[in-house]
């Protein structure tokens, strides 16, 4: 690794880093409505398992084909969830930077979510790792894909909010 | 951000991320009497909950408004606590610079808190956010604000130790 | 800090970043027989608690005093475990480097790790901190010696993967 590369990195891997902090904020503070503009208009969104995912399942939880589509699922969302039932509250891990050219990079990332129930109860609620593709060829940053990778298979099917 | 910013953001970057570390690692050392060490005399702690952070309450689980504050709760927190019932041990995000200017930045993070009983039993505490200002005009840096926004509301009553 | 101790320090701060997230993902992805890999071979590796650690004592739950008693760990541990019986989720924090000079560094980091049973079953399964010396004079960087210092003593007795 030269000076002038990880210099290039560096500005890549920060960038990376504050939109991985900025989707987990706004998730966190319940802000839903923004949550589709971190990604651009073609992505795609998938919460799956990890037996699925390297079984090559292209379905999981929660699939979503295109901006719009993230859209519609808050909408439902905030129409379906009457009161607030949960939060989450997400700790990411470092994000790994596995390639970057031609303006898109390819990164992973572990997490842990806790889900905070309105009693207060808190309890681990999910881990697993995200695998994404990401446009960095502007600002800010944009989600080309994000695949979220469940390591337990046990998914609570009332999984509403996004992760 | 041009490579020039990123530079100097990267020092504050960097610094503040060290302060982060250093201030958990004191506390899971327990290593507690130098834990007022990374306030500024003239500071600001306090521990809450979301609800009544954002209810806009300024009091909390526990508050201290200087820096003697904190020196004389650790004190009596050393008379009280005869032996060690616990541990904690802090895993915290990567920390997000919201503002730096006039020697100050406005920081914040996710964190996860385990505390470990004398017996062994681990469980997951606390989750929440650190919501920060920090000087930063002069090394070392130090907090001038932290607040420890809990997730939940139902915190143990006995909660002694800082977070 | 100087400019220009930043970017030095910054270049073996990614590296080491690189080195403990790989490291992870290699035993979150099962991949054990690669873990032998991330040590030089006159090497340390070793599983301990931090009662034990304070006390002094050398030896652990799991040690191996070269990379080949790694290698054998392995070898033996796919031979006991016919099927997968769990997988592991690591969150690492941010590392912090003590000293880096000589060729060596000298870090630490905190870590939480989640296990999740066949059944899908999470539970926060170890919560801790690695104490590493890390040959920094080449790339990749290698653990010349890896402490992980278990927060409780309480240590599943079937441990058999490496953490």
């Amino acid at each position: 690794m030269t000076i002038g590369n990880a210099m290039i990195d560096l500005e890549v891997k920060l960038g990376i880093g504050e939109l991985y902090a900025a989707y987990a904020d706004c998730i966190d503070d319940d802000r839903l409505e923004e949550w589709p503009d971190f990604f651009v208009d073609d992505c795609r969104y998938l919460i799956t398992d990890r037996q699925s995912h390297e079984a090559g399942y292209k379905h999981g939880v929660i699939y979503c084909a295109s901006k719009g589509m993230l859209i519609d699922r808050v909408t439902s969302m905030r129409r379906v969830l009457m009161f607030e039932a949960h939060r989450y509250r997400h700790l990411v891990g470092p994000p790994r930077i596995l390639r970057a050219e031609g303006g898109i990079a390819e990164t992973n990332a572990n997490f842990f979510v806790a889900r905070i129930m309105h009693s207060g109860e808190t309890t681990l609620f999910a881990t697993g790792r995200y695998l994404d593709r990401i446009a960095i060829g502007a600002e800010p940053y944009r989600f080309i894909e994000r695949l979220v990778v469940l390591d337990s298979p046990k998914i609570d099917t009332l999984i509403a909010i996004p992760l």
